[in-house]
């Protein structure tokens, strides 16, 4: 008969796995590895065993180990995981089931990776890789609206105007904090030090001369390259800081630019396992919804207020 | 300037809220109320205000009220709720933020409504309404598949063939537990005596004679009137024994089936308020993900064996 | 070896086949059969045989039925199919498909079915079922924002507040029609008389007093009685007219309501065969996107001017 | 009032439009503009106008553009367009709406553009950019999966192992063909010399030995890179062709594979405009559902077959 239970979509992220190495090349590809940075993992276990009839047939629940419970073991066991692929965790996890809990007779699990591509970041002495801030999608796709209408003298004026860049999906492995916010009887979330602060990012602009774009070109990838860089550079003691940021840069660079604005999206991962089988290894896993959220806008005179205060 | 932040997707379960009564009739609709039973909603709110500001540009967060905070606010005060409608509730919660925190100077907040319909069960007695299993989607769907083979005289034949119904959502708000099960290490899981147990349900059938189905057809309205009965009937210490009734109770009515399968998910809420303005209200939200899932079959044998097991 | 190919969602809509009938009756359900005036299927058809392997290994298409021409296939036999559930039809296309083509050693075909409901509709004899309007989808959902901001004497002003239904599905099957609008170089739409109009419709109200949902409450349910009612009622030339017309009943029968406004959506069935065997039955498939759609708003002034212009 | 229609989701591929080029330079970023090879975007747009209100109040067309031939004048005025930019298309197709209709008062137009990779391929000679082969989805995933079941002698066995690359979106702007299936009563598709083929590609591998992966790895970067270079080389008469070949090129650069199999999605993009304002360049919209898809797998004595074919 079918008979199986288990648990789907256990999201692992573990950091500072082993990297991937030695291998064989072919001329078709020019890859030779993965950092392993972020070993990140969607994972669907189902157990079988004969023994778990009874739970059906008599709702005696005594061998049933909880769906909860697998999702943790899974979790905790990437935490000393020493390996650098998915077939090795799969075949990692499966072992350690069958030795831990006597009763199961069959295990079918299967995973997808799910791959961090490290960004590209720039400052005054060069482009490099950054390798702490992580893209989870990889290509960010640029906006633009425009509203016109029908003047009296049968021509069209601009009522509005703008240009964006939409869906960064962002992740800092550490050195963001988030600390000192109110505390009263509707608190529960604790102060973090470090944690791999993770955002969802659109950013929009708008020119001062609403023609400027013909001449004065802002693209997406630029802007995109801005967040991802100051983002790198700061340690941030929370969202709203690191878009302030991001908003002076973008503003500085681009003198065509009156406006930057921001929706910003929370996305930072739970930590699960602080001590693991590499030095600055956790394991962390999806945050738990609802997401809190961010609107924010920068004109060019706050550019001049932050200039002026910093000197 | 645009400024504000907030949380989207707060989902609010509160049970037994105030019904909505005294509604003016209109020819067009025969509506005359809502139980509230569950009462549900899925909440977005956006808090404005200038002392945001040094958050933003100093990284001050001593004026930050965590979005975490927020969802807890909010799902608290679903609990002390007393009318009967979303738009009671909403200026309900945005009049108690005001006096809660005296620096926020605006609040934009939004809503939709689930609504749980009440399901049909039936027994000897009739059909009837039940007050404690309900639909979350409203129409599960009928599914069916066939393989087949040409045969080597030019005929073809029947490979497999399988009919059922999927996307089942069904919530009961009392009278199920969860206990008994493998508590170690890896066991987090609290055990509960009295949940809301909430399944999704795929449930396939396979005829004794192939072409059973054209004289004696069993309809995926009926074996989800099975289910809803069974859920109601019950008070079941898992998915695993609620499914193994169901299927028995089905095979019992329809001789011509000869296999009953079952895919299940649970997706039970989770209990935030214990204590609300009513006596046996709670206040719920969604389940953390990952969600547990079961597959399950049953034989005639199997009903055989529970009949003889019975005498 | 593995070998298959084929065509997934394949939407089928045969108006007025055949009802599902006789069916046997158990008490945990009072389903007792299905109109069929829409018999909606999304199929998913894969075929097998080795005549087909040339294809692969040749790039000999000699042998190919194009995925595109199975979809035609699978529609067309819509149009002749008598029977009444998914189980007969994946038999019968099975059957003509090895008919058609000596060379296909097996067929996998799965299917969904879509099933829409009867609506209520209502005047002033009473509330009845409509033969015409039906719900895609069960349940529409009912909606409700409010922005506030804290005035000098630090209680709280509404700056805006409204109340609504979103996700209304609704299609009927004959009477609306869409001609006399422009032709030119850019036009390649035909005209019809005669379409199954198809709409997705969000309505939202706001009240002439914003504490007036207090006491006269309109309720979501009222508000798409309307919609179904009107829908049926009117033989539409356009959407625009349908939610206009709409807009008119709500404003009439809430006189606590200042403004209606209305998001509509258009998806109406593309016709493929206008000979079925039965008399007034058609098969449709799902429209080629992009989808067309409407923003409209009525006010108490707009229902003046209209009865005046009645008089 | 709020009064708008028009049309939502219009996708338009213009091939070779004038390169993205003279962007200021950044130290964040290291863009310098975009090929414009594929200049794809999806575009939303809304007409206003007094004119229209007729339609409304009178059912009366006359005024209505359909938004049918909205899609179709955007569309070919992609044909046209001479810029590199989105705010520049946006602007164009807005000024020749004015201009051909007198009656539109106001028109919201906004588009995300839809950023297609150049991807690398491979041969001897070393690695390179293709300037045919796109990806649409930047990074494709590893999926992994594994079944054991416990011995007899409470070790534990594979049942199978699988490993593989997920979500391989692929287009090759020209140089591939669809021509000489049958041709019948449901044949409607004309044939094609010369498309743009599109696909999505799942393919997956098993070792010959099921620890082999620990030694001698085969990672999906490196797959995804032959299907890449495979789609570059090869015109291709059909998908099923393209598959093949691609599958004997792994089983030969991966001696430790047994064997490789494919789930493949057609996506062919529909052409629209066959001359514009470039040389090669054309415009397409997106295919009208469903999808064809094919399933095929290859083992290591067809590669052997093939090579003793060759010789």
């Amino acid at each position: 008969r079918t008979m199986y239970y288990g648990k789907g979509d256990v999201f692992v992220y573990r950091t500072y796995a082993s990297p991937l190495k030695n291998i064989q090349p072919i001329p078709e590809s020019s890859f030779t590895g993965r950092s392993n940075i972020i070993f990140a993992m969607d994972i669907q276990i189902a157990l079988k065993g004969e023994a778990f009839f009874s739970s059906f047939s008599e709702g005696d629940n005594s061998k049933v180990i909880a769906t909860d419970s697998m999702k943790n073991f899974i979790l905790r066991h990437a935490g000393s995981f020493e390996g650098a692929t998915m077939e090795e965790f799969l075949e990692y996890i499966s072992g350690r089931f069958y030795e831990t809990y006597s009763h199961i007779d069959g295990i079918v699990v299967s995973a997808v990776q799910k791959l961090f591509t490290e960004t590209d970041i720039g400052d005054e002495t060069g482009i490099r890789s950054s390798p702490l801030v992580f893209d989870e999608k990889e290509r960010e796709l640029p906006v633009a609206s425009l509203e016109t209408e029908r003047t009296e003298e049968n021509e069209h004026a601009i009522v509005s105007r703008q240009s964006g860049v939409k869906d960064l999906h962002l992740i800092k492995v550490k050195g963001s904090s988030f600390q000192g916010y109110i505390k009263d009887e509707y608190t529960t979330l604790p102060e973090t030090t470090d944690r791999p602060l993770f955002i969802y990012l659109d950013i929009n602009w708008i020119y001062e001369d609403s023609r400027d774009y013909l001449k004065n070109y802002v693209s997406s990838e630029q802007v995109a390259g801005i967040a991802r860089t100051l983002f790198h550079e700061l340690n941030s003691p929370s969202i709203q800081s690191l878009i302030y940021y991001i908003g002076l840069r973008v503003l500085e660079r681009f003198p065509q630019l009156a406006e930057v604005s921001f929706e910003s999206n929370n996305r930072t991962w739970e930590l699960i396992v602080e001590e693991t089988s590499s030095n600055e290894g956790r394991v962390f896993t999806d945050p738990r919804p609802p997401f809190g959220f961010q609107g924010f806008s920068l004109r060019r005179s706050d550019l001049k207020a932050y200039n002026q205060s910093e000197k």
